[in-house]
């Protein structure tokens, strides 16, 4: 186990509260995280409820025994811990490596609170070096991909054993390079006003509190 | 037959080129358009090519022996004629009675012109005695629809047989009643950037001609 991601997940911990409900973020971090919280909530017989991010974290969780719920039978998250795959000084984030980029934010922004873990190798200066994830409808969906190339960010369609990736909600991911965007703000709300995008990876002042392991 | 559908759609016919790419609406309007443009072609042997904005339409236009495409075949749609719910002196509307709303408005903003082609009752010197139907992801729907109750939107799920109807891409609608938002423009920004939200049926600045039958 990466040592950096086990010391993030461990001092998650301590931010977990003694009744109430948590969100359970997607990847490799998040996963060490929902395996500790698991072992905590049965050694102190914690009363959590948890909403899942992926089916993949709604499976682990499930199977390690914790109480996982839908979102829509909650009122309110109280905390979620999540990974990133790219974190900047201003703590905004490019997130969407494992595809739950939807499922994330939605969860994410029904939260009090965000926690992100990550091992060192996911801060940077300026977001950019990973690419942007964003999650389109099939249809038309090679329109939006010309739209991208023309707007000079060099799109990829996201392929899994030689098929179009396929997210949690039936659609597609295509990743585009940010790295020569200076205004991601501006790019997000761009973003967001385009028919057929569902939702990207820019998850800018989401995050409340970043815990880097290994430092 | 409807008479001001069945006039409102002939008339569309008029503008109808001799080869191209022909985007098909949804609703009854534009299936009696459907069926008229069918005619046509065959008894001219016109060079059309046709993209749908729903699996109904694409049945029906494949059915009347059409050459339909998907709509990733092609570079442009020439002109695409569908009805709508309600429409204004601007030509402003909403759309998304039948569903159809988020691939009507994906063929609508990659095609070079759009008819829409109404009987009288559609017109209305302001929008928002139709419901506008908001297409959104299943995962975490309630708390956007507790978030238009709070903006007093009485926003209902849109139901069928008892169960909540699932659009052409698996998601729930949501209609919520906008006749008491003075800026609909400013509602559908807001609309276009919250997560969850895959579309909604406000066409601002999309329909070029309308052509209103019986009149």
């Amino acid at each position: 186990m990466d040592n950096g991601k086990l010391a993030a997940a461990k001092q998650a911990l301590d931010y977990m509260p003694n009744q109430g409900v948590i969100g359970l973020g997607s990847g490799s971090t998040a996963s060490i995280f929902i395996e500790l919280l698991s072992q905590k909530v049965q050694a102190e017989q914690l009363d959590i409820m948890c909403v899942a991010t992926s089916t993949q974290s709604q499976k682990l969780g499930a199977q390690l025994g914790l109480n996982v719920v839908d979102i829509d039978e909650v009122d309110r998250i109280d905390i979620t811990v999540d990974g990133a795959d790219e974190v900047d000084p201003d703590l905004n984030g490019i997130k969407g490596g494992g595809a739950a980029l939807l499922f994330e934010k939605i969860v994410a922004l029904n939260s009090n609170r965000n926690i992100w873990v990550v091992d060192p190798s996911k801060e940077h200066k300026r977001l950019g070096q990973f690419k942007l994830p964003i999650e389109v409808i099939k249809f038309g969906s090679h329109h939006l991909y010309r739209h991208f190339e023309k707007l000079g960010l060099s799109p990829s369609y996201r392929q899994t054993n030689g098929e179009y990736l396929l997210t949690d909600s039936n659609n597609y991911i295509i990743d585009v390079d940010v790295s020569g965007v200076d205004d991601l703000t501006a790019l997000a709300t761009q973003l967001d006003q385009l028919t057929g995008v569902v939702e990207h990876g820019l998850f800018l002042n989401i995050c409340d509190e970043l815990i880097v392991g290994g430092q």
